[in-house]
């Protein structure tokens, strides 16, 4: 059985998804599509507007066949980290090939343009450090030092979201050497980051933005979701209480840096360069969450990259452990979230000749990154009011089939 | 000036009060009177029904001269070190008596019973081991070793509740050879353990109790108060929307367990001997503070002892942290939290001969007990609703004045 990967945070997943599915089995003819999917906080720094449960049985109900959970230190970091992760998870599950969306749509343009890379490595790095010498964003450095190597002329333009990622797959699959196909379908219409739904391809942004203002699913956001995500936000809303989004932690967050001492805040892992003075004195005036991270916010440290050391401070996750996957060879193990019956029959094949263990549940795992995720976890689902057992519990229970 | 000290929670101040206030002055012919009285927290971990600044106010319009607020570390501690941090700010402060309300109201069987526990001291602390190895509390173990060793003879009761303070207020002048007299009057009727109100004259438990149960401050209630009391209260809840109780503070005490490594919660104070492990366990299925707690009780980790050890957890205070009294000649500063025209013509003449600072604000303090203040400050507020700015603000401000 040939398998495709497919690196998604489907959050939520939406009818976008549904023709990324589509166009994947098309291109590949794969028999067997797996998804890596973030699972309770996204690489952004957001949490998930529902759990990664009910986001698998979304995805499961229309074509994907077995999701997978990229472990939290991969999931919440910068997208280097987030796409090695990505594609060693896909790789130890054997899928020969991966296939994303861009807007290139082109993949010869990706590899043109690592070979570019790969040959202006060194005056990449130096335009790079220069930049962010200056003070910039990380993000913002590195797209103003390809442009300086001339990455353009390989036809790939790297100012969109999209092809950002995608050339960062590419280059964690060539980086690592890793015997998987890259490949690239055109996303169609909506981009990443639009924030106005129109039609039935939205952007999971737009998408969450009304959710979460309605608190309600609207006409103009239910034509954008398969039935069964419309189904599962329903289910989750009622168990839960809740969508969740950063407001929701800002009591946690807030009262957690307040009962801190500066070593264990310039502990977490993400606070460099006295950041943690910087999130100390902000802390007293602070009264939404949205207003704390505007006033730390600066040129060099964006919105994304701070609200990813907000999750980390939510998570309790040091620099100690962040340690763990910054040196790893590959990924500690695979796991397993839910999967159709071809997926099974995938998985019955492949199971023996797996290098790393495959795991359905956190019980009993002794690895240190299972029990960050098992933090990760409890953390996500802190603000539920009432009884939280039954969703803790969830981690421990056989995987979702479909 | 003659100063007598008195030892005080004021959780809430109430008429039970007035009579100790106006019975001390009586009996000691003070012309200034001193309470040193617990923060945020309190000896029986649990935090202050409304903050200490409220209570301050209430205190100082009833006789109360001075109101020093006693270190976090020696507020939230058994007995002993609670009595030893009391008695030592009232020296440092240069009260030359203390007095104490007690169900026996004669202090010549506190003194006669010291000489009788320092006789049999040997045997006491025989005894005392003895019965903690069986797995009796402390406060049980202790109680029956001061029986074994005949102290009843003494003429002191030591099953009342009251003597037993006083008895350990006594026991900390004496063991530290302070020049302070102490005395005691008569408690009248209410019990400390009441559990109801009847007459004018109620327990401070039987009015928190009803405080919170009703929200509101019912007739039986006033009249148990001060005017200024029952004024504070209104004040309070009105500006910060809340009466505290432990219950408010379940949701953030629980996410940190949750989100805290064994190591973490190991290096708290008073958890030992495994402890964090039977707290991590309980933590899964809690759905409030007093179902957690009663799920953890034994009868070496009483109800007192576990909720003071959870008021650690939330003001993350550690066993390096509680290390700074344990070992300390003297208490390292005197806060001041409010006073009269009295109180400042007191302080203007001894604050010369004072050997430890006498500070009124948390602002630039660098002493470590100050940063263990702050951080048990922010942790009391953290259940405000909407904006905390200016309750943290308070601790920045002069002494309150009346």
């Amino acid at each position: 059985m040939q398998a495709c990967g497919l690196i998604v945070e489907y959050n939520p997943f939406h009818n976008g998804h549904v023709f990324h599915i589509e166009g994947s089995r098309k291109a590949t003819g794969a028999d067997c599509l797996i998804a890596v999917m973030s699972g309770s906080f996204l690489q952004r720094g957001e949490p998930a507007i529902i759990d990664k449960f009910h986001r698998t049985k979304a995805a499961l109900s229309r074509g994907v066949d077995i999701v997978l959970e990229l472990p939290y230190l991969y999931a919440v970091q910068s997208s280097d980290l987030f796409a090695k992760g990505s594609v060693q998870t896909l790789h130890e599950i054997g899928a020969s090939s991966i296939c994303f969306g861009s807007e290139s749509g082109d993949i010869s343009r990706f590899t043109r343009a690592y070979d570019v890379f790969q040959q202006k490595n060194s005056a990449y790095q130096t335009t790079l450090q220069e930049k962010m010498d200056l003070g910039i964003s990380f993000p913002e450095a590195s797209r103003l030092a390809y442009q300086e190597i001339g990455l353009a002329a390989s036809g790939m333009d790297l100012t969109k979201p999209n092809n950002i990622l995608g050339f960062s797959y590419v280059k964690a699959i060539l980086d690592n050497g890793l015997s998987i196909d890259p490949l690239t379908i055109t996303r169609t219409k909506s981009d990443y980051h639009d924030q106005t739904i129109t039609g039935s391809i939205a952007s999971a942004t737009s998408i969450r933005r009304e959710l979460l203002k309605q608190q309600n699913i609207s006409e103009a956001v239910a034509v954008s979701l398969p039935e069964e995500t419309t189904h599962q936000l329903w289910a989750y809303k009622q168990e839960a209480g809740v969508w969740h989004s950063w407001e929701d932690y800002f009591h946690l967050v807030h009262y957690r840096v307040m009962t801190m001492t500066e070593q264990e805040l310039a502990a977490i892992h993400g606070v460099v360069e006295g950041l943690e003075n910087r999130i100390k004195q902000t802390a007293r005036d602070a009264t939404s969450f949205h207003e704390w991270i505007n006033k730390i916010k600066t040129k060099r440290y964006t919105w994304t990259r701070l609200q990813r050391i907000f999750v980390h401070i939510l998570t309790n996750t040091t620099k100690t452990d962040a340690a763990h996957v910054q040196k790893a060879a590959t990924v500690p193990y695979v796991r397993l979230l839910g999967m159709t019956n071809t997926g099974q029959t995938y998985l019955n094949a492949r199971k023996k000749e797996m290098n790393v263990p495959l795991i359905s549940t956190l019980a009993g795992g002794k690895d240190s990154l299972l029990t960050i995720e098992e933090r990760a976890s409890r953390a996500y689902y802190s603000i539920i009011p009432g009884e939280k057992k039954k969703f803790f519990h969830q981690e421990l229970e056989p995987p979702i089939m479909m």
